[in-house]
This record gives structure tokens, sequence and C-alpha cells, in this order.
């Protein structure tokens, strides 16, 4: 019953292996590894994409501000959702790393719309060298609200972006969930909706910590390497990150990883609502239910794990997160406890 | 007859096999995991440090580059050696995080002197609001020449920083090196010597990718948490860092991984002395010996791998660092090709 | 009928006087002039703050970007209006200089509330080292939208800052209007009601460009000097900075100046009232009336130079200040002209 | 006797004048005064360059900094002598606009050579990604120890840093000392020497306070314009730095000054070699002559203010400089008192 975050669970066991694998002997340093080199062929193939360029860190944070930096001058505006990762949790690590300003787009459950972002679009830029000017789009699916945006509605995000020439960045920490959410393809979700750069997230979905930051025009790549390395996000004994990537990417291990925690996810959602409980819009892996906090205490009581936020009229509302390892007894356990 | 750096070798098993372990089930994320909490205790029981704090990053530039930003103010100095690694090989990450400058100290072998450091020291300040204040010194050791400091060296130089009222910190990539080339314990070659804030490697020593930064002063560890979140180096699935850090520090581990890769340093130092090469001053596990061209071409040709720098006369310097992982076969297969 | 904005009127004939007085004869640079000292003593005196320290610049948004970033850390969040001068018009000034984030308080009429300033105080910080921690609070009087905040009000607003240790910045680009519309002394403005640091406007007050930034506890003042160096806003012949403040603080040559500027804004709004203009609140010299594009276009036909902005139902609402220069006869051939 | 630096000295009554002249009535603010286009066609013209942009600026950090951000990525290099007024004299203000690291070439008496960049060059950008990597070349004319580089000097260096397809920054802070020693034009010191951004300095030599920023390639026009504003260097009443670049251009008051600043500079050379004083060469209004102690204090004694720095052997060296403002009288004062 841990539904705190996917990123409390561990990773799968076939990455666990190759890591282990990967072990044995001597290799190349800072990205000459052997198996950095199928990475990108993975990558290229799966998102029918040939000269497509990924770089591989640590964390999501480090993907999303180096994506960003990469592709919005100092003096530019990210339009982000008001609730978006990269506003709210990253600790202003992509202000850092860029030394732009966030401008924040409305939306419910999570999601922009063309509305919201043309009203911002609008506001920005309107006032010559006084204002930051606009800069690039930054969008997240999964959201952080778990609802998920189909390739159209990135693609008429990304238009309206687009009609400035601004870049756009996919914020992908949870992007297999999302595909198996929408039976999307790497491509739909992505360069052919309009994306230019891709945080591609491994470790919330089974790996320990790896995410693949994909270039679709490669023009920035070697930047984007250079500001990677000047960030200290390098790593020296790189294979241990290829590793992990070939592993998740290989044999579609990502996707039934992904497939796992939605399908416990929407379980849990289901179980719920069956129950009367109030379960808002949730697409993927995470869902945000509301009851009273008498029935969260016993919940918690009974040995669930999982955040807690203040709610109106007593209430509190509930961050649940099944992950790769959720499994059909975790949520029934939490359904009968509930 | 891989000799290219010690980075290019594995981790040991016995943190391969912690981290297998950490994998098993549920943790928390994001340094809250049981595991951080023993290496605390690791850290203040072999430093003799019951207040140190320690942070995990995976590389060291990070920590290096967040140790610099947390002590350095955004207008001082940092007086490192002219070929630290802070300085030639970090993309100018330490100005990123903190935006001081760097400040050359000249020095043989790789180390500054009380003299050289002295000299640095009065003209830096000297010009008010001009130019940049006094702000700390970054000594390394081992240094990047393959020579060591030893504790009273380093205290001479802290006590020229201290006279400025300067913080110290100490870039330990190969601390565990140091310790075992010097006899010195933890405590001596830190805090008892004049340093405050030390870079603990434990990547190039038989880690897949693990660095503590250690306070002995925790006023600071507060800003250190916040800017390493900032920059993207905090993990989610911190178990993984602190799975390594606590396997590498239990049970002396990482001095006898770094007892054996000084010791197949000096096996080749030695074992190429006897053979007429000119071997330079080397205390650990790394030389710099010069020979002709044929024979570094040779050397490669029978599978030697290492790195080679230009030197006068037609000659070549050749970078030789053993890790943890070098056999005494490994070192006589090459003694044997040259 | 130039009512664009304060800062397309001259200075001062007093200013100038001084400044061409300053300029006789040699005299030391980097603000060692002798009439800085003078500056000093007057600012100390206005503001019954014997401790107090000022530093001139040339430009306000110089003023507000080196008090924020001496007052909150890069990991901080300034709380500020949405649209504040230091939030819509200084083109990320003030987070380029302090790393720091903002955080945009709502409220009616340019002012947050002390209840708008508690949500958003409540909604940061809250989330450990996720998010950013909350940094100060920054206020502007008169605010962008020609109203002016009472000290009581100020008062109310850095009470909910101190509850959280927040240091408190005042952007007093129209300082000075802001004191004669609400008749507080300078001293209850600022430092009595909660204020940490000042930004003095001096330019659009009839000086050429001099901004004061003062610190009333003087601790962060050689940082805050530092600062200034190092974002190239010391001037070498300071002098022309000093005298500029010198005869703008002399004699209450700045409240009377303001007086003119309000009064000349007070006219404006009352012969636009009187014909049946639609005027919303306005304190000082500033004012946003709203009429159809016909008259727009009329007025400005006739002469008339303001800012115009779109506004709903085929209106547009003009931006109309005065300014020191200001006569009855311009505003007089202004509301004819309506 | 005031030698101690040319910006001890005010304006000349030219400039005073045309400030005091543009103070009449009201004028469009922040750059599109009627008098900057006067600027532009004045550079365009004294420099042969129809496309030239300058943008203008209050002090000769600010320029430095600003042309150093607009041309040289956070991970460059820029290519400076040792005791560059950038390296030494704006407390990291070039770091703190750039990001960028200051790689410090050696050379005698000021001025590097194109056999020390070539080392210089050669050192950086060798490793990589791991290094900064090869970024621009900032020169300054007149140098920091009051020498000059003639414009085939200027083209040799420039052609060292092209062949790597670094841009080329000129520190002019005194632009027009530079000319009048060496009687090159504007265009042959510049951009027909490689020179692709200029500091053109104007307060040093009789201004209040006032630079340009001249791009000899426009491309990078408005980036720098953006950059301007967000440093808070862009003035709200530009008309009083228009004003003084006008008049100092016009009819070429600025050469005039230089020209009398260099000859009593070369007057007072030789008159101290005439009395047996070591004086270093010195080709413009700068000199650094050595003797001893109780010479200086008889010196300072007598009414004579300049800076003194230590020297071997119990001598000290002495900064004399004069400006437009010196007169023959000072400098026979000073050397009668010698």
């Amino acid at each position: 019953m841990r539904f705190a975050s996917d990123n409390t669970s561990g990773a799968a066991p076939e990455v666990m292996a190759a890591l282990v694998q990967a072990n044995d002997g001597y290799d190349r340093s800072y990205g000459a590894d052997a198996a950095m080199a199928r990475v990108t062929d993975l990558v290229r193939g799966i998102f029918e994409a040939p000269d497509a360029v990924v770089h591989l860190v640590a964390t999501g944070t480090a993907a999303n501000a180096l994506a960003i930096a990469t592709h919005c001058p100092p003096w530019g505006a990210v339009f982000c959702h008001t609730h978006a990762h990269v506003a709210e949790d990253e600790c202003n690590a992509p202000e850092f790393y860029s030394g732009a300003k966030l401008v924040l787009v409305p939306g419910d459950r999570g999601k922009m719309t063309p509305a919201t972002l043309a009203t911002a679009l609008s506001q920005i830029g309107a006032d010559g060298v006084h204002g930051v000017q606009r800069g690039m789009l930054s969008l997240t699916n999964v959201t952080e609200a778990g609802t998920v945006y189909t390739p159209a509605e990135i693609a008429a995000l990304t238009a309206r972006a687009k009609a400035h020439n601004l870049p756009c960045h996919l914020d992908g920490a949870r992007f297999a969930n999302a595909l198996v959410a929408t039976g999307a393809t790497p491509a739909e979700m992505t360069w052919k909706a309009g994306i230019d750069v891709l945080s591609l997230g491994g470790t919330k979905n089974g790996c320990l910590g790896v995410e693949g930051v994909v270039l679709f025009n490669p023009d920035k790549a070697w930047e984007l390497e250079l500001r990677r390395k000047r960030g200290g996000h390098l790593f020296s004994k790189h294979r241990y990150l290829s590793a992990q990537m070939v592993a998740y990417l290989t044999d579609g291990l990502w996707l039934r990883l992904a497939a796992q925690a939605n399908s416990m996810g929407q379980r849990l959602a289901d179980g719920l609502r069956n129950r009367q409980a109030m379960v808002p819009e949730a697409h993927a892996n995470m869902l945000f239910p509301e009851w009273d906090r008498g029935r969260h205490d016993r919940l918690e009581a009974a040995g669930a794990v999982y955040n807690r936020y203040p709610a109106p009229e007593g209430r509190e509302r509930a961050r649940l997160v099944a992950s790769w390892s959720t499994t059909e007894a975790d949520v029934d356990r939490f359904l009968a406890a509930f």
C-alpha cells in the first residue's frame, strides 16, 4: 500500500540486471561507452527520428533545466502551466540554468488550453525591450494533476507557440505512462505534434536514476552537452546511465512497466468510484481523490502510505501514485481498508 | 593494461552488491531513506566529527561546485592551483554555481606552496570595490599531478587562508588514495588541518557514481541542500546514492580499494624506474612518466590504454592511472611490453 | 500636453544648476566625492535614520535589482504585485541580479492586500527543498496603477512578511509623490512601517538620472556596494550622481516637485470627472481613464501625447502622467481638447 | 597637480553645454530621443561603417560586460591580458554578465603578443567538453600600462583569434587617446583590424558618464539591447547620454581632448626623463615612473595627487594620468616639485 510516489519504488529487475552486467570490466568514460551508442540507436528507432540526439542525465530536474536553458535565452519567457513541475517543484533550477522567467498559464486539471496559452502569449513581449520576450513553451505529460494531453491537444498548443517561432519542450517524466494512456506512438506524441525537445523519463518508471534529453533537431546538441558538463551532470562512469536506458527501451520494457502502473492506477480509481469516493479525472497512474480526515487517518493506520493535502470543508485530498511495482493485491488491500 | 583513468574501471563487488540489495521494496525518496542516516553516522564516526553534515551527489564536479558556491560569494576569489580540476576540467561549473572568480596559484607538481598562496592572496582584494574580494581556498588531494599534500602541508596553506578568514575546501575526488599515501586519518587530513568542507570522492575508487559533500561546520547545511536541489542534483531515488556510500565506508572498504590502487601505481612507478624511465614524483595511483613517441606507439600496439600529452624534444608524457581493479598481472604485462 | 511619462520631462533647474556647479575642477572618483558625504547626511536626517546607508545608481531598475539581490537568496521568492514594475518592466533584471523567483500577488488597483499576500505566503515554502523558499517582500509606492499605499497599509503588509522573518523592500521610483499624496514623513513611509530597503527615486521627479538605494540596516551595505560594482553601476565620475541627489533633497525641492506633479495629476482627474469621463481612483500624478477610440484619436490630433492600451467594448485606457514640469496651462489645454 | 586618474577631472565645457541644452522641454525616453539618431549617424560616419549599431551606457564596466556577454557563450573563454581592466578592475562584471571565464594572456607592458596569445589559444578547448571552449578575444587600447597597440598589432592578434572564428572586442575606455597616439583612423583601429565590437569611451575623456558599445556587425544589436535593459543600464531619460556623445563626437572634440591629454602625458614623461627619472615606455596620457619613497612623500607634500604602488628595492611606482583638463602649468609645477 505504498502510493506516495512512483519514486518510492525500486528499479525493475531487467534494469538492475543490466546494471550488474554493465559493471563487468573496463569501459570508456564520459559518454563514450558502447552502450551509449545503443541508446542513440534505440531512441532514433523508437521515435522514428534518424537525426535525433539524446543525452543522459540522472535527474528529471536536470533534464528539464538543461532542455530549457538550451532553447530559451536569458531574457525569454517560458510558458508553462501554473502547477508545472518546472514551476513548483524544482527550486528555481530552470531559472538558474536559463536565466529566463517562467510565465504561468492557467488551466483546469493541470492542462493549459489554446485559449489560456494565447492569452499568456499576448501579454508577453508586447512592451519591447522593457519586458521579457516570448521564449519557449514547456508542456508536461502526464500532467501534475494526473491527466494526459493527447497528441492533438499538444499539436494545438505547439501551433500557438510556433506562430511566434517558439521552440516547444515536453517534460516527459512520465512519458511512457502518457503513451500508454493515449495509445499514441512516441513520434506522434513529440515531433509530429510540434515538440522540439523531450525530457524522457526513466527514473519514475522502473529505473534507478536516468533521464534522456532528446533533441529532435540536432543543432543544439553540442550546446546541450556543454551545458550538461557545466552543470555537473556529465557522469564519468557514464555506462551506468546508458545501461539503464538500454534496458528500459529494449523490447518495450518501458511500455510494459507503464502499462502496469497505469492499470493499477485505473483499478484504484475504479474501485474508489465504486465505493462512492470523489475521484477526479485521472488518465494514467496518479489520482487525487478527496475524502474526510477520519478516513485518511484510518487508511494510514491500516498501513497505507500516500500524500495528503488540505481541501475545503474539512476534507483532504490524497495523492495516490501507482508504479510499475504496484500489484493487484496492493490495490485491493487499499480498497478493502477503504 | 587499462590505465586511462580510474573512472574506466567498474564498481567494486561490495558496492554493487549493496546496490542490488537496496533495490528491494519501497523506500522514502529525496534523501529520507534509511541508508542516508547510516551515511551520516559513518561519516561522523570516521571523521571524528559529531556535528558534520554530509550530502550526496553523483558527480565530482557537482560536489566541488556546490561546496564552492556555498562558501564563496559571487564577488569572491577562489584560490586554487593553476591545474586544479575545478579550474581546468569542469567547464566553468564552479563559476556557474558560485559566480566567483578562480584565481590560479602556481606551484610545482600540482601543489601550491605557502609562498605562492601568500603572493596570490596579496594580489587580490587590495583594490577595494574594484576587484574581487578574497573568497576561499580550494585544495586538491591527491593533486592533478599525482602528488599528495600531507596534513602539515594542508595546515600551512589553510593557515594562510584563515589569516584572512577564508573558508577552506578540499577536493577529495581521490581522498582515500591521499589518506593511504600519507597514513593520515580522515580527521587529520581535513578539519584538524583547517578544512571546512570536503568533496569526498567515491566514484573513482570503486563506486558507480557517488560523492559526498562533507560540511564540518553545519551552519551552511541547509543552504547546500537548497543549492543541490536548484542544481538538479537531488536524487529522487536517493537510496541508490546512499547504498553506494554505506558500502564504500563500511569496514574500511574505501581504504582497501585505495590501497590496491596506490600499490599498483607504485609497482608501476618502481618497475618503470627500474627500466630507466623518467617518472616524476608520484605518491598515489597516478603517474606521469615521459618517453619517446615510438615507445608509446609500441605500448599501444601491445594493448596498453592510457592518455598521451605533448612533451619537449619529441617525447610524450603518459598519464597512467591505476585503480582498485588493477592487478599485479596488469602492471607486469605493461612493464613487460615496455 | 506631454503626458506619456514623467520621464519625458527634463531635469529641474535647481538640479541642472547643481550639476553645472559640480563640474568645476577635480574631485575624487567612485563615490569618494565630498558631495556623497552630504547625500548621506541628508538621507539620514530626512529619514530620521542615523545609521542608514545610501548608495547611488543611475536607473530605477538598477536600484531595484540591487536591493532585491542583496536581500533575497537565489533560492528565494520575492513577493510582489502582479503588475509590479520589477515583474513587468525590467526584463528579468531582478532575477538576473538575484537568481530569485518573483511570486505574483494579486490585488485591485495595483495594491496587494494582507489577505492576498497571506495566501501567497502560504503557498510558497511549504514543500521543503523542492520549491523556492520565502525570500522577501517588494512593494511599490506610488503603485503602477497610480494608487498609493498609506503607511498603515504598508505596515500591515510588512507585518505579514516579518512573521516569516522576510526583509521588506519599497520600490519608491515615485516615492516623493507617495509622500505628498499621503502626508506621511519619509520615516513613517519606510522603516517605521517595516521597510528595510528603499529604492529612492529621483529620475522621474526632476533629476537627470539618479536613484538611491537606502539601507536602514547597514549590515548589507558593503555587499550592496560590491554588487553595484559587479553590475557595472558604480560611476567613476560619481560626483554627477551626488550633485543631483544633494540638490534634489535640499530645502524640500523633491517634495515641491512632487507636489506640483500630484497637483496637476489631480487637476486632470477632476477636470475629466467633471466632463463625465470614467477615471479610476488615482492618488498621485498618474491616472488611467477610459474612453472611446474616436476621442483618443481626436486628442492626439490636437497634440496630446500619452500611452493607450486596449480596453473592453471598443474603448481604450489612457495612461496620463503629470510631472514636476506640467503646468496648469498644459492641463487646461488637454481638458479643452477633451 | 591632480594626476590620480582621468576620471577625477570634470566634463569639457562643450559637453556640459550640450547637456544643459538637452534639458530643454520634453523628449522621448529609453533611447527614442532625437539626439540618439544623431549619435548613430556620427558613429557610422566617423567609423566609415554604415551598418554599425551603437548603444549607450553610463559606465565602462557596463560597456565591456555587455559587449562580452553578447559575444561569448557561458562556456567560453575570454582571452584578455593578465592586467586587463576587465580582469582586474571590474569585480567580476564580465563573468556576471556572460558566465564566461577570463583566460589571462601575459605580455610585457600591458600588451599580449601573437605568441603569447597563440599559446593561450592552444591551451584552451583542447579537452573537449571538459574545459571551457575558446570564446572571444578582448583587447584594451590604450592598455592598462599606458602603452598603445598599433592597428597592425591589433590585426596580428585578431588574425590569431579569427583562425578559431572568435569575435574580437576592443575595450576603448581611452580609445581617443589611442587614436591620437597612433594617428590611426577609427576604422583602421577597429573593424579594419578585425575588431567586431568596441567599447567607445567618453567618460575618461571629457564626458560626465557615457560610453558607446559599437557593433560593427548589427546581428547582435537586439540581443545587446535586451542585455542592457536586463542589466539595468537603459536610461529612461536617455537624452542625457545622447547629448554627451553627440557633443563629444562633433567637430572632432573627442580627438582634441585626447590630444591635450596625451600631449600633457608626454610633457610629463619628457620632463621626468630629463630629470633622470626611470619612465617606462608610455604612448598616451598615462605613465608609471618609479622613484624612492622619500621623493613620493615630498611630491605629495607639495600637493601632487596620484596613486602609488609597491616596487622593488624600497622604491614605489607612480601612476600619473593626464587628462583633457591638465594644463602645461600643472605639469610644470609637478616637474618643479620633482
